[in-house]
């Protein structure tokens, strides 16, 4: 067959993404770099419509070439915007898309804001799949999340495990009838880093500096200690896995007091250290049981928990960053899904895993 | 909207099921228990129009009813043959499938025969699915086997992981375009179990018994000592992975000598003592290291490895059945596959979710 013939069976599928920070810029690449497998493997061809940040759109109704969006991946590492003058609101962006003349597509939510809940019910309402790496609007009120947990055109598979198999694998459970009875697991890199670190005996504020030189933390530490992000992926799961919890039925153990929350970054930075002690007793308590403390989220039936707990010390639940899921047929030791790597691409890499799923599945 | 009228969009699928002894007895069970679910999740309907065994074969044009599927599981309980009466071949009872007006449909191979490759073409070049537990076609000559290799009808997530999601983890890394540079685990639970009673102190043979006693091993223990059985995993999961490795690529440690292969079955039992005290100073010199044997499969570019290797005592590694993929993205930690459950029921349940998955994408 020749190169032309190979090129007309070839399915086009318009992309719409939504967030060009470090997510959004491994995917624009990841999108570039995979262009030849996924042609290969699927006969596919993601055409990105548009990317944006906060300020501004880059449109191309055909599909922005692989320059411009490399160009885009520049400028966003430069600090610029993706491009220049102001952008429509996303509703508008993704009817220029169908205006276009794309029926079917696929709009990816990799920005962290809240209320993106009318534009994901705009592109569904429209055809179109939905890939989120955002959790916000799958950790919202049950009532308005509901309908995106099981819809056939919503992936998310970056929202949880950040790339791990993890989503697939208990949609797996629930396909094959598998009752799902716990979900546990340590979901977090980031405070199972802090949590390493002072197995070793460094103080609990030195560890949360050095992960934040290491880029570990989100700029504002307190986002990673507060243990909400955790507690979003727990949510997550448990509504997956079938039971309809709210942010309240999850106990959720903060890593900071609440007379922390007020400061600046800088002035946390310092007073974190009026925490080491009753961390470092914590810590010498659990190793006098042969434990290490680590931050695990447990879900069962209409209860979470997310919080430091005392796991035995060289385990292998101890060294992993896994989730693990208790079923009917894993009785012996649960399926678990473990393993770390590279942070935003991996978070990238189940992006792109989710649009070519929905590319095979639904479009 | 009226039962009817859901009836009405419901997706009715044939399904020809070769081989109904444990796995596939399994399946039908599974398939009886859980209409309900994958009608609620995914609006299908299998319909069973074939089950054989290597005699018989039950055949319904329209899909066998729940109460002639359990009554063949309940006959093969009694080891009675699945129906009267000689069957037809393979290949003819597809063709009555495909007479009886099923354009598309899927053939489900959870048999341990050799030889159906013309079944699988024949299949395939109808257009139906093929679902596989049986090994063999995948790990033939790769002449004959690279055609159901990214084939896009074909699934095989039971053949490796016995219903741990191993095949559609490594679909994932191939489809984000992660590259894989080692793929590792622990593919036997029989063998993961005679190892671990080694540990202990508990002499190779006595735990050989024991595993067969428990009906871990195969009626003759030797096909799991032989490591083939691994060795034919880590030959699939290569060639997924792009290496278009043969048998004799791989490098297999047998757990018995070559002159017991010979004997029957009682006799290699008694005579397996003669294999204790070599064993028993291989765990020994391992445990004055701080390490347990394992049996272990390695496999990367061009060449794998079978056989007993020291993990350290006490490790992740040593404690789970597992399976690992180092790649380009999972640099600090592989990507790690564990856990164990239900043998026969979970196999099945890799079957069920490959038919759901054929559904989806393919029919």
């Amino acid at each position: 067959m020749s190169e032309l013939g190979k090129e007309r069976i070839m399915k086009r599928i318009p992309v719409v993404i939504f967030g060009a920070g470090g997510v959004g810029a491994a995917l624009l690449r990841q999108i570039v770099d995979g262009r030849n497998r996924v042609a290969a493997r699927n006969q596919y061809r993601f055409e990105v419509a548009a990317v944006t940040d906060s300020r501004s759109c880059l449109f191309a109704a055909e599909g922005l070439d692989d320059a411009a969006l490399l160009a885009a991946v520049e400028r966003k590492r430069q600090g610029l915007a993706v491009a220049e003058g102001k952008r429509p609101s996303e509703i508008e962006i993704i009817d220029r898309a169908r205006q276009a003349g794309w029926e079917k597509g696929i709009v990816v939510d990799v920005t962290a804001v809240d209320g993106m809940e009318p534009v994901l019910d705009h592109a569904l309402a429209a055809g179109y799949g939905v890939a989120l790496a955002n959790k916000k609007a799958l950790a919202g009120p049950w009532q308005t999340a509901q309908k995106y947990f099981n819809h056939s055109r919503v992936r998310h598979e970056s929202t949880v495990g950040g790339g791990q198999p993890v989503i697939a694998t208990l949609r797996y459970l629930l396909d094959v009838n598998d009752p799902v009875y716990e979900i546990e697991g340590q979901m977090s890199g980031t405070l199972g880093f802090i949590c390493g670190q002072m197995d070793g005996g460094i103080p609990f504020s030195h560890a949360v500096r050095e992960a934040k030189e290491l880029g570990y933390t989100e700029p504002d530490p307190r986002e990673d200690l507060s243990g909400k992000d955790v507690m979003r992926k727990a949510l997550i799961l448990a509504r997956m896995a079938g039971w309809p919890l709210e942010e309240a039925d999850i106990e959720v153990e903060s890593l900071y007091s609440p007379e922390l929350a007020d400061l600046s970054v800088p002035e946390f930075m310092d007073a974190a250290a009026g925490l080491d002690e009753t961390m470092r007793l914590r810590v010498a308590t659990a190793q006098t049981e042969g434990m290490v403390l680590r931050y695990v989220a447990e879900v069962a039936d209409g209860r979470g928990v997310v919080g430091l707990k005392p796991v035995p010390a060289g385990s292998a639940l101890s060294s992993l960053k896994y989730i693990s899921f208790r079923t009917g047929r894993y009785d012996d030791e649960p399926l678990l899904i473990g393993g770390k790597g590279a942070g935003v691409e991996m978070t990238a890499a189940g992006v792109l895993g989710d649009m070519i799923d929905l590319a095979r599945e639904e479009l």
